[in-house]
Formats: structure tokens, C-alpha cells, sequence
């Protein structure tokens, strides 16, 4: 079979691992590779380079073949300039990313906040019309947009940065140097500030099939920051979808129904928010589904 | 001179008062009429015939110069079917006023929530380019934007409904069922409710100058409360501009230096917040700029 002449690459590099696929001109995921993130700008790079390789040998193109590569990372990124700033979590405080790789690898590049790639994503892995928005509850809580198919990229790179909206005047002081944020209640890293250092979806998973009240407590708390979340973007977007993903989705139907209650009670109460229908606006992303990558694969315009 | 062979139409329908406006195709206002606003269906229709009718009269033109009516009304808008819904300072409930409107004076209409409209007119009246965020402190607070020159309405017509997101869970009460919107502390009802019955800008300026102590804490209270907004506009959009308008805006200066000297202050506490230049992102409506009649002329897309 002749390779087809116009696959992407699409990378997201996340804190603990950067997953890396290949799509054909149909859209279709043709190879993939998972690697681990190791920090550092030169390991970055290295593993960028190496999950490039990786794609062409399981893909059985050159690199040639390969029309673009996007990547998709957390931090403010400059989608224009290829930049990306404050990527504390991968050790990255500024790196012109897009033209490092580009000279390593000599295919065009572009890069996007990682939720942000992961909105363009899920809006095409789910056949997503309109206008989406999409709530990641990873390690942070942020969202990324995608209205009639264009992605808002905003004017610094700092679109759907919700986590540090204050809710609470005298909620917990967060690390960005305000109180109350809504990632100080509803994420991965609230988690394990106010219930257990090693906390995480599995773990949570588990100490609540055993009745652990702490868990319980932590559950709810992480419900409600998340419901907190969707209002906030049904009320300033008023998105026709949003869609519940990053690494606490796994948390599966308990969260996606505590959401979807917790809107419904607040609806209740409220006409106005009754006449919103919000948690008719919700959808889970698929389980493993790739949306960062693939976002990022298609992101590139060349 | 012959008339202009596609002027169009824009009317902002307020609380209190009518504003109608016609643009040339150049885009300059060639007439202006500001009339009562009276409640009900009725009144409302003939208050948008009888602006057309002194717009006729006042440019010279007959109706069938005018290629289109814009109209901006408070309320949640269906602009593609052109249905107001929960208009309820205007008295009305449910109306499908573009094809009422359209019925009496025969010219294609379109219909554009208020702020949307003032949003569109904004950025056409300042020549902002990029991504503009409408901020309207008014009888409420809300917001509109547009990206590129295009607005962006949402799914269901609540787009930037900002003032009913919870900012404090011990905040007041707010007539919509929740409790601690932001409309409960930074907006004309507000300062009506928890400074004095007969609050206004007009009044707020006088007894600021007069040194009154409740004055100056009423006033404290509306400028952090449009500094949060310009926050969560900002963490949520990263729009280019956002531009501060609506009834309050006549409190002038001292308003505008005040949130950005709350948002510089904020910015000194987090470096998180630093970087994201919110007070540079500032610009107030220009004095007498009848943005949302503007933009309501401009929104029709024959």
C-alpha cells in the first residue's frame, strides 16, 4: 500500500507522560507511542524527536511523509510564535518549542496548550458541532474551547484558565498567590492537599468502593468544584456541549451523575438556572481517547 | 443628494428608555431618536414604529431605503429565530419580536441580546480588532464578546450571563435563587438594594464627592466586583480588550483607575496574575457612544 501523502503527528506532552500518534489523511490513528516525560528542555526535546522515530518505524513512512507535527503542553503557550512559558511542571519556563523541533526534525510544527488541543480533539473524535467547551480535571482544572470548529486561542495563551478564578473569599490559599481558587477545591492537586499526598482517580476509586469517609468527603468536594466549573462555562460561553475529560475522568459514572445531580439541585433552586439546562449540556469524553494528541495533530494549518 | 442605497437601522430597546440610531453605508449615524420605554408587547411594537418613523422623517428617507432593523433588548435572544425570552424589566415573557417587527414595517430584522449588540458596537465604534470582551455595569452586570469580528451569541442565547456565577457562597441572596452572585454586588440593583433605595450613578458620584462613608463603601464594593469580573473575562476568554460599559461607566475615572488599581493590587500578590496584564487590557466606552444601537444595526447579516 502506497503511505498516504499528508499524515500529521500529534504529541501531547504531559507531566508524566507525552503520548505521540500518527494520523492518515482520513483522520484515522495509524501508529502510537507512549513514552515517559522526562523534565528538562534538552529531554523534551529528546523525547519528542524519539516518539517522531518511533511513529515512522511503526507507521513504516520516513519522515518525509509526514506533513506536520503539533504538539499539544500545559503552560501559556504563544500558538502564533510557537512558544510556550511557565510549563513548571516539565521543568520548561520558556522555550521556543516549535522552532527547536522543526530544526531537529525539518517538518513543520505548531504548538497549543494541551487542553486546548484536547477541545479540538474531543470536538472531532466525538463529532462535536457548535460550540464546545471542554473541562479538564487532571492535576489542574482548566477548559479549552472550540466554537464552529475554530479553537479560541485568546490573546496570551491564557484561554479557559478557570482553575484560578476565586469562589470562596475565605477558601484555601492557593499557589498562584490567591485564596479560594476553584483549583484549590476541584482537581487532582486539591485532592491531595486536603485529603491524602498520594492521591489520584484510582485511589480515590477504590477507598470509596470501601465506604472511606474521608473519600466520600473529597469525592463531593471535587463534584462540586466540578459543577461550579460547567456553570461557569455555560454562563459565560454558553457552549451547546461540554465535555468532562482529563485523568479524573476514570472516575467514570459516579462523577459524571454526582455532576449532573449537583446541576439539577442548583436548578431547583433557581429558575434561572433551570431555564439553562446544564447538565443536558454534558458529555463524558470517551474512555482512552487520545483527544490531546489528536487535537494537536490536526491543529497545524499549514 | 441622493439617499444612501443601504442605510440601515439599530435600536436598543432598555429598561427606561428607547435608543434608535441610522447608519449610512459608510457607517456614520445620519439620525438619532431616544424615546420612553413602556412595558408590554404593544407598547414596545409601536415604540419601534414610531422610532422608525422619526428616523424616516429626520434622515429624509422612505422605508424602503432602509435595508435592515437591528434591534438590542435585554433578555435571553434566539437571534437565528429572533425570539426574546424572560425580558421581564420590558415586560415581556416570550415574544417573537424580529417577525413582529418585520410584520409592521415590511424591512428585514434581526434581533441580538443587548450586550451582544454592544459588544458589536463597541468594537466598531473603538476599532478594535483581535478579541473584544464587552463589560456592562448596568441595572446588572453581564458581558458580551466578539472574536475577530464576529460575536459570539452561544447555544441557548445566555452568553456571558456573568452576573449570576456565585463569587461568594456567604455573599446575599440574589433574586435568581442562588446566593452570592456577582450581580449582588457589583451593579445598579446592588447598590439599590444595600446602599439606598434610589441609588444611581448620578447620585453614587454626588455623595462620593459629598465624602459620604456609605457612598464610598458602596463604591468599593462595585469596583472589586468589576475587577473580579475583568478577572474571571480574562482567565476565561484572554480577550485582547475589555471594554467597560453600560450605565455605571458615567462614574468615569475614579471607577476605571479603581479597578485597575484592585487588579494591580491583585496582580502584586500572585505572580500567576501578574502575567496576565489584566489592567492593561482596559479600555472604557467612550462618553455617548450608543454602542448597543450600533451594533444592533450592524448585526443584521442579509
Amino acid at each position: 500500500m502506497t503511505p498516504e501523502p499528508c499524515a500529521r503527528i500529534g504529541i501531547d506532552i504531559g507531566g508524566t507522560s507525552t503520548e505521540a500518534l500518527m494520523l492518515n489523511d482520513r483522520g484515522s490513528i495509524e501508529a502510537e507511542v507512549q513514552l515517559d516525560t522526562e523534565p528538562g528542555i534538552e529531554a523534551v526535546l529528546d523525547t519528542v524527536e524519539r516518539a517522531v522515530a518511533i511513529l515512522s518505524e511503526r507507521s513504516g513512512r520516513s519522515l518525509s511523509d509526514f506533513v506536520s507535527l503539533g504538539i499539544g503542553i500545559p503552560g501559556q503557550v504563544d500558538h502564533e510564535r510557537g512558544i510556550v512559558r511557565h510549563a513548571y511542571n516539565i521543568g520548561v519556563d520558556e522555550l521556543a518549542l516549535a522552532s527547536a523541533v522543526q530544526g531537529r526534525i525539518g517538518i513543520p510544527v505548531s504548538l497549543d496548550n494541551d487542553v486546548t488541543a484536547a477541545a479540538i480533539g474531543a470536538a472531532q473524535l466525538m463529532q462535536l458541532d457548535g460550540s464546545v467547551a471542554y473541562l479538564n480535571l487532571g492535576t489542574g482544572i482548566a477548559a479549552g474551547f472550540v466554537i464552529d470548529g475554530q479553537p479560541m486561542r485568546g490573546a496570551h495563551g491564557v484561554t479557559g484558565e478557570i482553575g484560578h478564578l476565586a469562589i470562596d473569599p475565605r477558601g484555601r490559599a492557593c499557589p498562584c498567590g490567591q485564596r479560594g481558587c476553584l483549583e484549590t477545591v476541584a482537581s487532582g492537586s486539591a485532592l491531595r492537599s486536603f485529603w491524602r499526598a498520594d492521591a489520584n482517580g484510582r485511589l480515590l476509586m477504590s477507598e470509596l468502593a470501601a465506604g472511606d469517609p474521608g473519600a466520600e468527603d473529597a469525592f463531593e468536594a471535587l463534584v462540586t468544584g466540578a459543577a461550579t466549573a460547567v456553570r461557569l462555562l455555560v454562563l459565560t460561553l454558553d457552549p451547546h456541549t461540554v465535555v468532562i475529560g482529563g485523568g479524573l475522568r476514570m472516575l467514570g459514572a459516579p462523577l459524571l451523575d454526582g455532576i449532573r445531580d449537583t446541576l439539577d439541585a442548583w436548578a431547583a433552586a433557581s429558575p434561572f438556572l433551570a431555564n439553562l439546562n446544564m447538565s443536558a449540556r454534558i458529555l463524558p469524553l470517551p474512555a482512552n481517547s487520545p483527544a490531546a494528541a489528536v487535537g494537536a495533530a490536526l491543529s497545524y494549518r499549514g
